[in-house]
């Protein structure tokens, strides 16, 4: 086979594959090409975040495309930068890559990463990175934001008698990883490639939820502007990430909306929960119930307690063989 | 055994272990346990770099202390700060860990940062991460720095009649990862535990220069505000980074210096290469040449064109069995 692969390539030749895809989005005072790069930070604050996706436990490429890779990688760490309330303004993109992976492969993730930008952050664009290589297939992304004029709006911060609320799907992405799990693999338990014309329009709805999150990312800096008290992104489902916040605000989060186990639990969504002043949740946001004083237990779901934990751990819950 | 392992623990519990460790350390407005960090930026700009270690290209267990491993990702890290003229005020940490690793193995890796910030950029801290499972152990850390009031010095601003001058030891590392290749591998080629019984003192210290490297972090801003035209971290070999330099400001660099092999050619040195108006060069900075119109060849060692590439590529040198 004549397909270049990473390891038939130098670092220098790489880097101009991905800058092909990515460079002229800069927008740096300082872009991809010196020892660091240098943004300028307006409002005198920096927010920063940094997520990795592993293959194994965070993906498979069987079941992802490169694209879909980049996507993600993208959209997880847009939705953290949203989620205190900012507007992101540059990733920095770590590649650890087999180096047998054909050489095309870094220019369909840079493809997802521009993909990711131009939707959900526009304006924002990749402006450093690293690459290495490794026998595990890593993305490792920092996000930078910016406070527009606003406070950044923490976990700490939700009162008695708010609103709770949340943008963004909740449960899809959750249902997406129990079709890949469940339809597409082996007799052995291993990854095969999707086949779209077997699932129901719903169902690539879910998968696509879980390969290629869309998470509201511009809602994040509208719910700062409408005075939200507490915010923060549905990363390890819903119930979990709820009871985070409940006890960073030392509250009780009644939810009353009827949610499905799935909405409850499954993680991935990168949704935004927020709480706001009474009546104040502003266009994109869902009321699913109110913040009460501390009470026993952080959160209720329809005057019931949770059992279990309802989240996900990759350090308890991840199985190398399982996946 | 009875030792606790990373998937024993959970995410929440292994990062309890390393804020113990490190989060005393924390000025940000907010820091580790929010969806992001934020960060003051007093001059309104910030400088932003990513650099990754994964375990076989970059580090072998067998070899390096999980100690010196954090130390040598923070000082990476905070190198590649410096070479912009910026003081280092914040570190992301991106951990992939293998599940059978033992727990209190983050512990000590903690340590390592914490060290390398006390010793190299005291103010600096650790102020976000994420925590993953991967069969390779990989260590992903993003540096963010700020300009004191002085403008970021790039690669492109030396100017013929300029002195070239280096900040830190060139050659040390490259000598101690030979003699890790070639005085620690069993008859397979596996890496076997360091002796340093067996070393001479000026071995010792190359070793250590390989797995603790000491950046002069502090010389980047002391730089900068001596005016340097030009600065960069020298990690691929005086000659490759030379000629980087070179072809950015589109200048030859004539180095007359005395020069070994190893300070030429040799990798991971993060020492800084600058240049100044001639006669400035600060204290802590060694005068090794000059800046002259561009010539054929972008770099001139006493007169001669280096031969080959010299210098280390991640994609065409890293060989898996030989590692």
């Amino acid at each position: 086979m004549g397909e270049l692969r990473v390891r038939d390539v130098s670092e220098a030749e790489l880097l101009r594959r991905i800058l092909r895809v990515l460079g002229p989005l800069s927008r740096a005072e300082v872009g991809p090409g010196d020892d660091a790069t240098v943004l300028a930070v307006p409002g005198g604050r920096v927010v920063a975040t940094t997520d990795t996706l592993v293959h194994g436990p965070d993906f498979r490429l069987a079941w992802t495309s490169p694209r879909d890779l980049g996507y993600k990688a993208a959209a997880v760490n847009l939705a953290d930068v949203a989620a205190m309330g900012a507007r992101p303004t540059a990733l920095l993109v770590a590649l650890a890559l087999p180096d047998s992976l054909p050489a095309a492969f870094v220019d369909d993730l840079a493809t997802g990463f521009r993909d990711a930008l131009d939707e959900l952050a526009p304006g924002c664009a990749v402006e450093g990175g690293d690459l290495t290589v490794s026998d595990t297939l890593t993305v490792a992304v920092t996000a930078l934001g910016v406070l527009d004029g606003v406070s950044p709006v923490l976990r700490s911060g939700a009162r008695p008698g708010d609103d709770v609320a949340v943008a963004g799907g909740l449960g899809a992405a959750a249902r997406g990883l129990r079709l890949l799990f469940t339809r597409f693999r082996d007799d052995e338990g291993r990854p095969v490639a999707v086949d779209l014309a077997v699932l129901t329009e719903q169902e690539r709805r879910d998968l696509s939820a879980q390969l290629r999150p869309q998470p509201p990312v511009r809602l994040g800096l509208a719910a700062a502007r409408a005075g939200a008290t507490a915010l923060m992104d549905v990363s390890d489902g819903l119930v979990l990430d709820a009871t985070r916040l409940a006890d960073a605000s030392e509250v009780t989060l009644l939810i009353e909306a009827d949610l499905e186990d799935d909405a409850l639990s499954g993680g991935e969504d990168h949704a935004l929960l927020a709480c706001f002043p009474a009546g104040t949740a502003p266009a994109g946001f869902t009321v699913i119930g109110r913040v009460a004083q501390r009470r026993e237990v952080p959160v209720l779901i329809r005057g019931v307690a949770p059992d279990g934990r309802g989240g996900w751990d990759p350090y308890s819950d991840w199985d190398a063989v399982l996946g």
